[in-house]
């Protein structure tokens, strides 16, 4: 069995070595433009270029370094007719429920402020928090959706989810399709975005969905950049519909120095790490499926090309 | 029925107006130096004058206005012949717990590293997180510690537990007593406070306590300011032993303007604010107390005066 390891890490010796380790019985090669094609049977692929799939002409299966596809599915020429797989998980819902929790009890708590106080040896005491005045919003309601969630229900926040389809999560307040994004907008104060980005779901993030947000509203967007007009958020925070915005994604990243976001007091800029590919794991799971697509067992987390995520 | 209210609020009747409407039955009054006894049943009290019990002789209950009774217990003629009632999470447990949360991750994730880097329009990612290298120790595991402890093992930390007596809890591996605190300490990088302050426990989080944590070790402080030796503290953070503290109480509250905390970089200092009192629920549990003594039914949270907790 012949494996490409394909991706623009400057020393892909770091994964190819562990695959080596994890699957002893495969040849695995670290993919490079120059080389002749290998009729390798698996890639493993984070944003592969076009000429992957122009020279290797036998691959069985794709596998994506992370659970976001929508960089995969810019290549116009992925393959449509093998399995194309994400990853699942692999350590990163826990990382991107911990990182929502942070940024959202760092304004719900006021903690962003007492830091300030401390900057002047302050000493101030505000009113405490009431925890139903922050009702939480998750939109996306897959694996991390879903994490993100069960976190917050945990600090017994109110919590609302939305999704394309219905779903069924203890604790959460679960609307489904279009037709019931205004009730769910109009239910939150705090917007959490886990969304995929899709056709359907880009530019979601806009001037009107704001609008419709509880007052003093806070945005934590986790997803990708695309989901946000940035210059709506910049907007809605000029005119204090938005209070705080927590950006750990933008349409360019790195997100360029001159951006207005960065210099913005009322938003936390992260450079994209809200959830990190933790190579063990991730490469535990991604031989895992090798072996058991080779051994003609079936592999879950292939996408739809079609619906893009 | 009559109830004394005695706190050193401005604004007694805030919480006067309160007790009535949850007990119409009782005539509810706010205590006063300067006013005449008035033969009280019961005492709802927060860090109480000795003149209050000089004047009340007829008490049949005390019942304080917090879960720490460090306070209550410097009152000297504090009657020993009936239950004096400690409040019993109330809301607070889950705002410690989320407090605790955030300074973890704060450290973990190296969030305050990145709020650094926006200053300076810098986008550069670290290292990710493994999580196995940020083992939290929890010292006491009363109704807040166990949620502390409970909000960390969802977050898949690795926790261990230290009370003076055995407990049980689900993903925690606990120490009991004295002679296993050395090797609750060794299993530990993150040491978190939540003990009641006794004779016992005063000064617990000294030199010698902290020289035996992991290396990088963090300190978060919820418990009492008497539990932290201040300059040993100060001594291990510019010996590198301790890399980060989160301080919410002090031995000296407000904390003094010149206090060398306020202005250590290493030093998050925030003002008592880890838990605050929810005014409706403690009241609604103090008053459904008094109404199940008032009617010979069984009271829990009496304390242990002798105990100190």
């Amino acid at each position: 069995m012949k494996i490409l390891f394909v991706a623009g890490d400057p020393k892909p010796e770091r994964w190819t070595a562990l695959i080596r380790a994890l699957l002893p019985e495969a040849e695995v090669l670290a993919w490079h433009p120059d080389s002749p094609p290998v009729n390798a049977d698996y890639a493993i692929v984070w944003q592969p270029p076009e000429a992957l799939f122009e020279q290797e002409k036998s691959l069985k299966a794709v596998f994506n370094l992370g659970a976001g596809i929508d960089g995969l599915l810019k290549v116009r020429n992925l393959p449509g007719d093998i399995p194309v797989v994400r990853l699942e998980d692999a350590g990163m819902s826990v990382q991107m429920a911990e990182y929502v929790l942070h940024q959202l009890i760092d304004a719900s708590r006021g903690l962003d402020m007492y830091r300030v106080q401390q900057q002047d040896s302050h000493w101030k005491i505000h009113r405490p928090i009431k925890r139903e005045e922050w009702p939480v919003g998750v939109m996306g309601l897959g694996h991390i959706g879903k994490r993100v969630a069960r976190a917050l229900t945990g600090l017994e926040y109110t919590v609302n989810g939305w999704a394309r389809s219905a779903h069924e999560i203890a604790g959460v307040r679960a609307f489904a399709g279009n037709e019931r994004f205004g009730e769910f907008l109009a239910s939150t104060r705090v917007l959490v975005n886990t969304l995929p980005l899709t056709e359907a779901t880009r530019g979601i993030i806009n001037r009107d969905t704001l609008s419709r947000l509880q007052p003093d509203a806070v945005v934590i967007n986790v997803g990708r950049g695309e989901h946000l007009v940035d210059q709506d958020l910049l907007d809605a925070l000029d005119t204090g519909q938005v209070m705080r915005a927590s950006l750990d994604v933008f349409s360019r990243e790195p997100l360029p120095e001159d951006h207005p976001f960065w210099t913005r007091p009322e938003i936390t800029v992260t450079p994209h790490i809200s959830a990190r590919t933790l190579r063990d794991a991730t490469l535990e799971q991604i031989t895992r499926k090798i072996r058991d697509h080779a051994a003609g067992r079936e592999v879950s987390g292939i996408i739809d090309i079609g619906r893009g995520y």
